[in-house]
């Protein structure tokens, strides 16, 4: 349960802040991952690629290259960050939102670039997410996330190939490649909750255990995040189309409609399975009502034919004195009387399952749950 | 239950992409039926109905006949359907959206021509749905289903026998008959979901079976499915209204308006299916319950009147020694003790039922539920 | 139940249609009633009413008066109705809107005229709702219903009365005073929704038997059927208040705007009860839950207090031999082994009873359930 | 309860209209109160009030006087409140408004003067609701409920005491400062359903009788009719600020914006205490559900205890003849028989009671439910 | 639980009005806070800060210095709090809701300054909020709250530290940095509520005790008022961006819009935790049926087991007389009539063991629930 407790809080954190604080302040998160910066500088025909041990070679870089994209992962040298940010002329204000995290989705524009902020998810640990953050300027694109390890390899892959149609076109295409690569990231952690969901279904419909309301719970916190996540992405990259005029290309324009319509698909996603995940619940319960039902019809029947004949084998087992009275129990001493007995036990028996059976509570019931 | 759970896994699949990848560049799915295209070429006069073995044949048919429909069903074969798209002037990402299904209906602008895509039902097999893109340019449609059978043949058949009206219009009026009556198709898929559901309904009443919110759940899901589709695809018709300007003449706008209220007639009965199929899970519930209510009116009516008597005949049993003490049990030895005895014990069986009866237990439901 | 059924089917029917006919053709409905064609024409001082046999007469009498109503009811012969029409210049997929019944409510206009489809009620026959279609052109109104018998009779007498405002103004007086009617026609149908749900409210919670649910459902049902019916009514209207220019003076509009006031008195009612039906159904639930718990209570003091006390009795009923050991069992022989143990069984069932007082399960609810 | 189906009756009744009649048509509600006139003529420094017993003296008074407040209580004398309309130059659709009560709140431009609706509480009789209705017109207000007795008394006297600010203003600043009267006057009747709440969220919790879900219910449905006439009465105060301009001098807009504020209260409220109703009904079920489980929890230990013991002991209530056979039942003849039996028995209650700690049914919940 | 009374009450406290009172009239609260007044003036270089005894000093204090802030604490004396609005030349209106606490958040424009209403929490005191007014007018900005004590110390020691930002902004500075400073108080408040909605639904699934419904429905109280504050919070803000433009400068603009986004996340998490508060209701509803589930399921495997073995042994208690008819028990005097009882006993009761196994009721659940 610890494991699940670390998670929750995870996803569903307050944003932690010091109220009355100057803006554009930085707070350093000590658990924050080192930084480690990489620059891809590259134009139709050539490509440079390497660590930046010391920001200030950044300078040189800046400018020379058709596109340069800086790729920064760890959020713990702010010094460092807050001078790119210098460098590349980025407003405070933005600097501070990379720094702290939990900033939700959402696109601002700064004289001549253009800020985004996003969720990045991965496939490999579901339930991880990190803040994304990147800045499109004129010829670079700098990115920002809070640990090593993402699901931009293959653009990263694509550059290096040589691919045409992105070496050759600006930051604006780059910056779109990797919206987009961020965006089909939340499909297969999507799908994976689909698949949880099914499961879930059948295990509460088969055994509806105390256990399964705690994972169903858990499922609804983790799209709830999801949701939390998606519907301002599609607000940003909405206003990225609307406003993004001079800094996107009317070809990447068309592309990144694309990347609108799968952020749509992402929302109808998550609020179906939202919708899914509180049936659940429901259904749930029905389940158990449904089972309490079927164990109170097996109580009730054994004790409705057992109670009536323990109470008839009670009075013959009285200790009325039958010698000194006639009256008094005759039939303990008549010939057939044990038999009698028997015999009407044995109807009373009967005649309760043909109730049962009239009242519908044998016949379709009494074997074990099928499944 | 397999059965059920592949349909479900079909109905809520979420569309697979790799991300990272270029835009345009197309996934081969290895389940896709094998590729067929159909051209019907004809004007008022004349018409021309063949299958297409090698697609560049479609090069000399484009541009000859007022009307030229491109009939593709399966898509298996990528590169023909690439090379259909190159030889229309389609641009790539709308090819790409013909392939990746799972695309949300949606209507989009390229140039001349605009691109529409649709999901396509089958009242022959209910749940069975798959999609359906069609591009509507100058003089040609093209149409693309996953797989050969469809409720178009309807329109192929008053193309043939040569009615006038289809015959001596537009590519518009084409696009619109082909839009219409996969819109229509929807209404027989929607009416058995409306049948199932008022067969549930009885079902549920009359026997709450756990077996039953299986069967409620499983049309829950199909309607979510029916309904991610229906909202996009009057949005779809609506925008193809507001701005097919260029494409439509205004006579096929009045017909295809028809079309847009019928959609919103679908959307409406979908919602309300969606609230009964709601609704079902609270019936099942109270049903549950109220059944077991009446298990437990008689498992404590039964206690309630044998657990005293059998008390009773319990006092009676005891062994206390009428020899040593005139205090022990003298009643054993009254004349009239067990028949008292059995007195004292119809009184009190006869006055529990008469309480019952005053607490309402008894008189209008001891008898079998009524059907 | 068979009632039920074959009235729910006919509230939720969705509506028939042969996808890839072409538009405007008509499909006969076999079970429409006969056409009968009555035509009231009317100016200031003088007025004409006769029933139709042959349609063609229509001819003579349009553009003769002043006002025209031709009043069609039934719709089974559908040549008539598209001769009528064809004489009137109107649009022929409106005509086939006027045949093809469950349209839902709508204003188009087409041309001169303009086109109403509405859904006409019944206080008479709660629950039966035919369509009602009615044409506003240039000097005449027609309209449209399913069966005959309406609602319109009192317009009839007040233009056979000859009242003034009714004779005096032009058709579009005409057509809102058959609107305003259609629309009023409404509230007694919703009161006696309101009543029956007041009814359905006191037996839940008196008597929450399993046939209630059902029919709170179809109360549920049918609010559900009259909701769709009404809030497209309502859009009707504004939409004629809006875009009516050409064809409503301005008093007729001052008066129509009642109406719409009126309809959105239609759609609160609506929703109103919509809720109360839905709360219903919690209120079964918890009134059942109540009941059980009632009853378990019930249950479980009976068997609390009998069952050790059986216990008791069941031990001095054991055979242990007192004669071969002074340990077996010497409480039998006492002299007040009897009366002490009565003793002891009376403290016990006081002792539980004094418990069960505390529980707060006696005192407040031993009695019948109040009314 | 008559009472509560009265009152009930009363917030939910639905008009009553004649379907059919001619617009601007009365119709006599029998039960109506007498019809009283009162007279408020007032200037900076003059004042005139008189009960009008005659309507044409209204004739003399209009004009004469810098604010005219014409104050009727009881609409049962239509004729005289149709000869006001008439002196006033009021349009006859609102007078028809202001005799069938039961109108929706709203505001009405007609000519020069302005017609407002409203719903008038009182604190005093908590669920009696009367229709207001106010003309403002050049010079006048004119105001009409159903019944003698109202909030506006201290404006009233605010006049008498020649108040300057509201003896110096117009007649929009009286209509201002009645609407405001009326609008507070909701908020100690909503006071009074948020303690009724409270009460009915303690009952619940602490006594989950079913007369509670009466009482919650008829709060809700009290709650649904306030929502009804405040949502409309936003809309109306909101349009005469947006609307009202040749009527309204702009400070008499600042004090009604500050009208409008309240009515956002009251709205929020409203739908705050909708809110705390509906969740009152979960946590009733909640409540009778867990109490049903420590009902069953005491059975569930009592029964399982005992009737085992209840077995041990009929086991050696048998009657097998230990005479016969040394196999028959030595024990009872053993020397420490009876003993061992009852330390068997003792053993097992113990065990048992230790099982149910463990279980978690005993320890915390035994004693009476904590209040 | 009185405790809990009073803090209910003064979330949900209906705001007290007097219906008809003159608009700007002051309605004293007898339990406001004693009034104290501390003025901060300063520019870029100098800083004056005192406690004002006599207002009649602000005089000399406005004007003189670049910004001056009035921060008064305590809104007990009326007079005084009216004379500063005089001396700032504050609308009356403006002052009244100053003094009338319960406000909703708003701005509101009056000449030349601008009025804000906000609510003003506190982590100290979780559930205490009290009303914060704030004038940004000319050069100085005037703050009012109901008591000593606020989250906006940092900024005061920003100011005295001399931190340039603060001391070379103006008054909107300022004011956007108090604004700031309020909204971000809302995190640690939100955050708490976040930690109690965790245990709780631990405590929920853990152990659903009837008290645990109690601080479900606090929480959700507590969420419902925060919620109430939030969004028209959100409004405010937006208003004061979008309309402040002669009072903002263009760099404070771009500050408030940071504030905006948090205002957004702030009504994101509230809807967030508002939705779990609801489904904890279902998942203690559904906790509380599994267990009676269970309880039930004991019971039902005991009274299963023992009642037919208590029968059979009641059998053989029955006293006929084995003398008198050969018929009567002769099993009584069978060698191994005891013995193969006892075995038949068992026999009955491994076999509905083993009936239990195969319904699933043992095997996965006779242990304690697991934690």
């Amino acid at each position: 349960m610890s494991k699940r407790k670390r998670k929750h809080s995870r996803m569903h954190r307050v944003p932690q802040r010091r109220p009355g604080s100057a803006p554009g302040s930085i707070t350093v998160d000590p658990s924050a991952s080192p930084t480690s910066i990489r620059v891809l500088a590259f134009g139709p025909d050539r490509l440079e690629e390497r660590d930046l041990a010391d920001v200030e070679a950044l300078v040189q870089v800046r400018g020379n290259w058709p596109v340069t994209w800086i790729d920064v992962a760890g959020l713990a040298d702010t010094d460092t960050i807050q001078r790119i940010g210098a460098i590349l002329d980025l407003h405070p204000l933005a600097v501070e939102d990379v720094l702290h995290t939990h900033q939700r989705p959402k696109v601002d524009y700064y004289g001549e670039s253009c800020f985004v902020v996003a969720r990045m998810l991965s496939r490999e640990e579901i339930g991880r997410g990190e803040q994304f953050s990147m800045f499109l300027g004129p010829g670079f694109v700098a990115t920002f996330q809070e640990r090593a390890g993402d699901c931009l390899n293959p653009i990263r892959e694509r550059i290096r190939a040589g691919r045409p149609r992105i070496r050759g076109a600006g930051a604006d295409y780059l910056a779109y490649s990797i919206l987009d690569a961020i965006v089909d990231e939340h499909f297969p952690v999507l799908e994976h909750y689909g698949e949880r969901l099914e499961q879930l279904e059948d295990a509460v419909m088969a055994n509806p255990e105390r256990d399964v309301i705690r994972r169903v719970l858990e499922v609804k916190h983790d799209l709830v995040s999801m949701r939390r996540a998606i519907w301002p992405l599609r607000e940003a990259v909405n206003e990225l189309l609307r406003d993004g005029g001079r800094l996107l290309t009317e070809e990447t324009k068309v592309y990144l409609r694309d990347t609108y319509d799968h952020t749509i698909q992402l929302i109808e996603l998550t609020e179906t399975f939202r919708e899914l995940g509180a049936s659940l619940m429901d259904v749930y319960l029905s389940s158990v009502a449904q089972r309490t039902n079927e164990v109170m019809r097996v109580l009730t029947m054994i004790s409705t034919i057992f109670i009536p004949l323990t109470f008839l084998a009670g009075i013959y087992g009285m200790n009325f004195d039958v010698q000194t009275s006639p009256w008094n129990m005759p039939e303990l001493r008549w010939r057939y009387g044990y038999p009698l007995t028997l015999l009407a036990m044995a109807l009373v028996g009967v005649g309760l399952l043909f109730w049962f059976r009239r009242l519908g509570w044998i016949g379709y019931r009494v074997s074990a749950p099928r499944e």
